[in-house]
């Protein structure tokens, strides 16, 4: 009997404009990266679990896809107890591979695997999906792209200011209008030591990221259940209200981290990358935000965020300086410092603000009538010489009625029909009309190609 | 403890080189599948296992990698008796969904999924990866992309004439000499028939699809064991030693058929297909190949095959038609045609052969050495000339011994190195160095863009 077929849920098809949009956005991402001298690589979509679990902490682990093993994999189950509470347990059991989860970690997994290849520094960007077992929702998939550059191998900030250039040109490249928020870890950590709680850095980080959703009261308030003293708290506060522009901010940050060493490496880390762009000239705002955090435990240095200006949406690029990325596959002291590009939440940012050029799109130029075997066969002489000249067209393939070849046209948004009835057969000449005007013109085969180019 | 990183036995890591090459056949194959009229699609990496099983026979089932299913999987275990001879059994229990094995089978899927949105003829082009389970050799991965091109809905000819002129054109551009073979399932059909075992056409292909392997005697040996009679074998023998080219080929074909008239057809859509391509001009050969089946039960009229003339290696596209590809997920009679370009093989080829073009490249054009703070910015401030005349760039990030930043420019080989020292700052230009040649020029940003471009 037949299925009725479906996908699995968090899954999903692309019809022919919405993968033609996304192309768009790669290959803009794509000719970025490379005119900043990344090179391309790319890593398997199926991973040993070794690689990957521990590395995404233990929810992480829960989100990892595990590929059952092949053959007789049930034989690892034969003398175990199998109930539901011991799943987590038997999965090493019975799977020994898992899908990527994201690209940093393959990343780093392959750098250390090929160091005595690799020249350092190295200078990567990789563009692959990757698999989450994320509960679905509404913007949140169980498969999807990210649009990595990473530079590793290298602790000068000159990368930064590179990243930045980057995601400027990015985003300049597709029309979004944007800001690029800039943190530095060392003057969270410098803050955390300045309150008298150098240990409590994550407690600190995870409740600072939260500062713009749930604002300075409940943050003050889950600062005091995480055990931090009043007192620490009390001293936090005017750092999460520094207020005024970039270079105000900054200033004001100096002061008032004038007893961390490390605090004022990471306020002039700052100021040498915001000056450095500024100078070099950014189309995209650059401001400092000492609340951004990301979240994320492992960056050391430069903490990178970029929001749209004209969509409320989450940040649409975003990363840092890290110091210890391969340390766990055993190489460790090696700096690297890398962005990430949504590729999901550009492509409703383009969607919302209408930006996607009318050009891309997965139509050919020129769709050929098909008047019946002897015109299709002239027809397609014609369509040889508009193809050698780089038109995209197609003919009709059967000679069906005008009616429903010129729907086809229209459901495709195919701007020419090119007619080659009998008369123009004879002429060598095809009549092309414009699906837009109407206007119907007889031309040489060469004449069209002028026109449609 | 630091782990020894390794990926898993069957996958791969591409480096800078070879995701550069590989990018350029994807490119490649892609453009002309445009050029064509074909509109490109994305499924998801993951699918139902109830859309992937018993598509691929038996065999096929066992070689679907599957995904554990997530959260307390083992809960259905729990009244089964698990033993290793149960696996097959079980693993329905365990697991719901499989990696994508083949591009065909989704693509039949979201035709019918989608039937409402599309309009027919659907020409639809697909490059994703695929997994397989198979057991890994030489040549033989276990996640490998495949280059798709389909066009359903319309039986005419015309389709497989577009998809040899676009063989023609995807080699013609790659610089690979081809040979392409036709044939078509109906005259294998009127063969067996012919010889009066119209019943045993699967034992007949794959028969005859192993003449090339095993020869004559062999193939005669095997089809007597299959249990085909003195008498049929004997008046199949004939078919398959028809000689002669193309056009006496199908002369004698027509003749050793004249009694079947599927067998006839086939020969009549053979004669259409090969007059056609020929008259618009190929620079492939294409010539019929009777013994030619691809092992493949679902083609029900044309088979392609493609062959590189140069190199001693498998098929490098093939593909043919089918008529109820859909019929499985319930939309029967829907007549399709396609074809796929396998590019692991086509790199071993370029790679063989030496026909990367040497722009082919994952460097940029130009590193700017770095001598320190003040002459790097300088240095920034021309590399932004030369980024937006669309010449890649980097700078070297750190002011390291000239020969270290020389060696890394080498290794990557980046053609230019771009000097700006003291002198060259205050003038606002730079000096550079042809890599090849050695020779140094002192230019201002704008001639380096004329040079390097």
């Amino acid at each position: 009997m037949a299925q009725k077929p479906s996908i699995p849920k968090g899954t999903r098809d692309f019809g022919p404009v919405e993968t033609a949009r996304r192309g768009y956005i790669f290959s803009t991402i794509r000719s970025v990266f490379e005119l900043f001298g990344f090179a391309p690589i790319e890593t398997p979509s199926i991973e040993n679990l070794s690689t990957l679990m521990g590395k995404y902490g233990e929810e992480g682990d829960k989100l990892l896809f595990k590929i059952l093993n092949s053959g007789e994999w049930a034989r690892a189950l034969e003398s175990e107890t199998v109930t539901a509470d011991a799943s987590a347990r038997l999965t090493s059991k019975v799977s020994e591979k898992g899908l990527r989860y994201d690209l940093t970690v393959p990343f780093a997994r392959f750098v250390v695997q090929h160091r005595n290849e690799l020249t350092l520094p190295f200078k990567r960007y990789q563009i692959q999906p990757v698999w989450r077992a994320d509960r679905p929702q509404k913007g949140r998939y169980r498969e999807f792209y990210q649009c990595d550059a990473d530079m590793v191998g290298s602790d000068s900030l000159i990368n930064e200011v590179e990243l930045l250039q980057m995601i400027d040109e990015v985003f300049a490249r597709l029309g979004i209008r944007i800001t690029i928020k800039l943190n530095n870890r060392k003057v969270l950590a410098g803050i955390a030591e300045t309150i008298g709680e150098p240990d409590r850095l994550t407690d600190i980080t995870v409740a600072i990221d939260k500062i713009d959703k749930i604002g300075l009261d409940n943050v003050r308030a889950e600062l005091i259940e995480r055990g931090l003293t009043d007192s620490a708290v009390e001293r936090l506060v005017p750092f999460l209200t520094i207020s005024g522009d970039t270079g105000e901010r900054l200033a004001a940050l100096r002061d008032a981290l004038a007893g961390s060493e490390t605090g004022l490496l990471g306020v002039a880390e700052l100021q040498m990358v915001i000056d450095t762009v500024t100078n070099l000239g950014m189309r995209a705002d650059v401001e400092l935000d000492v609340s951004l955090a990301r979240g994320l435990n492992y960056y050391t240095g430069t903490i990178i965020e970029v929001k749209a200006r004209d969509v409320e949406i989450g940040s649409i690029s975003g990363g840092g300086r890290y110091d210890n990325l391969t340390g766990v596959f055993g190489m460790p002291g090696l700096s690297g410092v890398g962005i990430s590009f949504g590729a999901d939440r550009i492509y409703d940012v383009l969607t919302a603000l209408d930006l996607f050029p009318a050009d891309v799109t997965p139509a050919p130029t020129v769709m050929f009538a098909n008047f019946g075997e002897k015109e299709a066969r002239a027809a397609m002489g014609m369509m040889k010489q508009l193809r050698a000249a780089g038109i995209p067209c197609e003919i009709y393939p059967d000679a069906a009625k005008m009616k429903k070849q010129m729907a086809y046209a229209d459901s495709r948004h195919i701007p020419y029909v090119a007619i080659v009835g009998e008369s123009e057969a004879a002429e060598g000449k095809l009549t092309l009309k414009d699906m837009t005007t109407g206007t119907q013109t007889l031309l040489t085969p060469a004449e069209a190609v002028n026109i449609t180019k």
